[in-house]
């Protein structure tokens, strides 16, 4: 019930992934964690592991008068290190909320990952400065008179999972889950645990072994 | 109103890219000239700007006498340097009206790319001999029996934007605009105008800078 | 009629790829044995043929008691040298059937691949191993209360594609076809006949040829 | 240029249906001015001629605090004589924006109608009291949680079409169509002419006249 | 392998419906022949068996010099007692290719009814005039500028099923299945049977018996 | 906590309506109660509350030897007066699970209804018996050689709802919605306290008072 102390964050950064994590949430009955598979990485080399700082965009079809990014920029100037901008945008294909700039920023605040539904755009310059961004797809338009951020800092869904701000959010090349703050450390502790029975799995499957035996004598697959 | 000069096609090739031409159009008022998200780019790095040739595909069911590639031989074999091949298949999943043939072909004639929104096949062939392609998809499926150009040089539609015959289209891994003849001129120059101004902005913020005070200060993210 | 000889199978792996077998079966009439693009290789630079061993999957919103992978196990278990594992599970986006440790244990076991359209994790580990997976996404879940083995050994549907038991699956980056027993050395002999005319078409393409020409002398496109 | 004069309206609301004002659309090269067919009326009997009153509703995932219905509730005790709810989802098969007590409201307030993407709820009570709704779908699904009106009086788009303020709403049992300020009057005026000229058309047919006889005489189908 | 003679089409027509003409499919191994669920009647009280005149649609964006409707206007004309108007549209959304006029001159030449994956529109007035129509949607789109029939007379398919020219289509409430040409007596022979068998199952299923007793009796479900 | 007692349920099917149900359970924080819009009635006319008895389908391709209707058989000849046979098919529009046989059984067995994410067959039988069936769609297609029961009276998922035996489910022509049974006192309790709200707002709109107005004095919409 209480939140990870830097020292299992540290140790979960380092030797967990997003595949055992999930595995671990099941176990504790926690089934709808993992973004839907369309929410795919930019570059597949990248991790990250952060609290959400969430915002919810709106659809809109006109240009209205004023700032049009006035929460986004809020959102972001606001980032701190290890937080993650989780922008749920109601799987709309017609904007990018994310982009070169909004990356530029975020890094330069510490800021761990961006995770949004909506699309990605200036993709190779992304690439090229190793800001994990997960996304629902790349493509060049912007959010001026498409959508807008309405609310910044309110639990919001996207790929199918809640995320309340604040709530760890893990990602990999396998994609992304999204971890409970009440239940974080029970996770990260259980997953832990879980990697070491993976490791010895593996190593007697490599040897030739067969699943059944390796299942039953221990009870990972 | 006037065709963009040679002059100005080049400065565009080395200087712009498409979300940059993507936020100029939205600012002329021209908010649906990029394809949907789906069609995407066999290599990332290759990056095109060429004058669409259009052809349309229909679908069947059946083998029909006679040369089921007439009009698409027509097309590509008068495809002149620069040019684009533009293949509208409704979206349809099952074919690949391009391949290493036609890209071999296209390239010997100089055209500049080939997009559509139907499969492509021979990926790896076409990815070593650097040809632009963008496609819905890949697959291994001939269009013989299943579809066939039913027109070409007319204005199609794909990934939900119309394309006309003569049309700039451009296209990197940020995904595909097109420029209506009409205005390519302004837009072309007005994007050149704008990449200058987010240059001053990225500089800003890779220093630290909050948004708002970039954002305030040059009006461009 | 018969079985393709390994001879034959042999030259099939050397000098084959995915599209002109594709062509062959549709020149053979039978034009529905290319699986959906949606179904994409982990590793584009990989290329297998080999003979199915069927599982189909069922839904499930429950842990049962028992041993949840059973069939699975049982099923890998028993894949013999070239065999491939073939998983339907009627598109789900919430099951990731294969992973890391099976990828291990069919490797040790010679299969030749892994084809599903449910999902894949531990991507990474499985693209270091270079064991052909080609699946309908990319995902952290476990099959454990998702999903089951329900038969094996059966013909499933997957991609849109009937497979038996024992039908040659042949995939490479342009996708992935069945061919069936009954007509495989048929299909393999022509195919391997039809990439001569195709190395002869492209050839005169490169020299910078019409393919008006080029279709009119060789018919092949 | 000019909008429609009262007695054109009524002459409209007398003698039009949706498919000739469509057609009379396309003539003039309006082409994309009808809804999805997923749009449909609760009751195939009734019909509408109205202007749009927009509202534009966005997508939430948690109880605001303060009045979740001000807009809407603010755009329905405004509507006037003769006009359209027309609310915007976003397609959002999550709430139900209309139900008996917006139409018991509207219809006080002598409004012509209520189309929307979202979806319709109470749909006895409604067709009961014979208020013209036409929706995305009929689901018990409130907005308070689920979605709120962001805007009112502003260009929406829904089912594939742009709706601003005050543009003519015309739909009966075939779908509805959207007729845009700038040309209702020409529009409505050469539809009516249109319906002559089907009515003859209809009248040899029915005698058994060959298609191709009548539509050389009359030039229409 | 003979067609079904007059007398044991008009047998059929009398005690045959879709289901049991499906079940039998099945029995003999023809199992895709049921058209999609989204392919659904105007009216549910009509039901229609005929042979299959077939018109292939395709998508254009553009208005064709010459007249958009010749070969569908060739199709309808040529229309003999009981054939059924069979138009594949891809799926197409976007085109309503029946309406009141066709359903006029169809009718007037004793056509049995017309099946399309397209929309249908004028449904007021269909309904009224009681020719079976069985569309994927409604709307009122007209096909000039949008579609055109680029073939008639040959295979084609729609909601997911091939239809040939001169098979048997058969319609009701519940669906449309296609009978192939070459099993069409059996067909129609063997339904007729399972009919009675039906007949026994239910009355003993109102009486109050178990399924389990019921099913180990008759066999039939 | 507790069941409700035959009283309250006697009172709620009197009282209640789907809609006012749905905003219970979404007052109560239960906001995923309501099944997808996509499962409609069959006749508008028909409500039904009663407890689920649950079945869960599998795909297959093949005809298996034995009784394919085992489980299915046990489930129908189980059932109870009052309860509600709720099939899950995963949303497979390849299999109608119910029609004209099963609602024979059922109703002689006094069962309220049917539920199914699947198709439903003998629709104009099923509606003349006036037996309640909610489907997701309509289609003539038996499940044999198609799908299979699985697993019986276990917790299943349709429509993006899970039921757990027991629980209650309530359908009218708005849609249906399932009340977990460790809340349906409750939730049936303070429903029919909130039908009296309802029922003053909707009086006070027809005199034609303001929505601003009602809805501050009642606090109902």
């Amino acid at each position: 019930m209480t939140a990870a102390a830097p020292a299992l964050l540290a140790r979960a950064r380092k030797h967990l992934f997003v595949a055992v994590v999930s595995d671990t949430l099941d176990n504790m009955g926690l089934t709808g964690q993992a973004l839907a598979p369309a929410i795919r990485p930019l570059d597949d080399a990248l991790t990250f592991l952060g609290r959400a700082r969430t915002g919810m965009y709106r659809e809109m079809f006109h240009v209205q008068p004023g700032n049009p990014y006035e929460l986004e920029i809020k959102l972001i100037d606001d980032l701190r290190k290890g937080e993650v901008a989780v922008l749920a945008c109601s799987g709309n294909p017609r904007i990018a909320p994310w982009g070169e700039l909004l990356s530029t920023a975020s890094k330069a605040r510490g800021a761990a990952a961006c995770v949004t539904d909506g699309l990605v755009r200036d993709i190779k310059a992304i690439r090229r400065m190793k800001f994990p961004v997960f996304a629902g797809g790349i493509g060049p338009l912007d959010s001026k008179g498409r959508g807008i951020v309405a609310e910044i800092d309110v639990p919001v869904e996207l790929g199918g999972v809640r995320v309340a701000p604040g709530d760890l959010v893990f990602g990999d090349a396998d994609g992304v889950v999204v971890i409970p703050k009440a239940v974080e450390a029970e996770v990260l502790t259980a997953a832990l645990e879980k990697v070491l029975g993976e490791h010895k799995t593996l190593a007697a499957l490599k040897k030739g072994e067969k699943l059944a035996t390796v299942f039953a004598r221990y009870g990972v697959l």
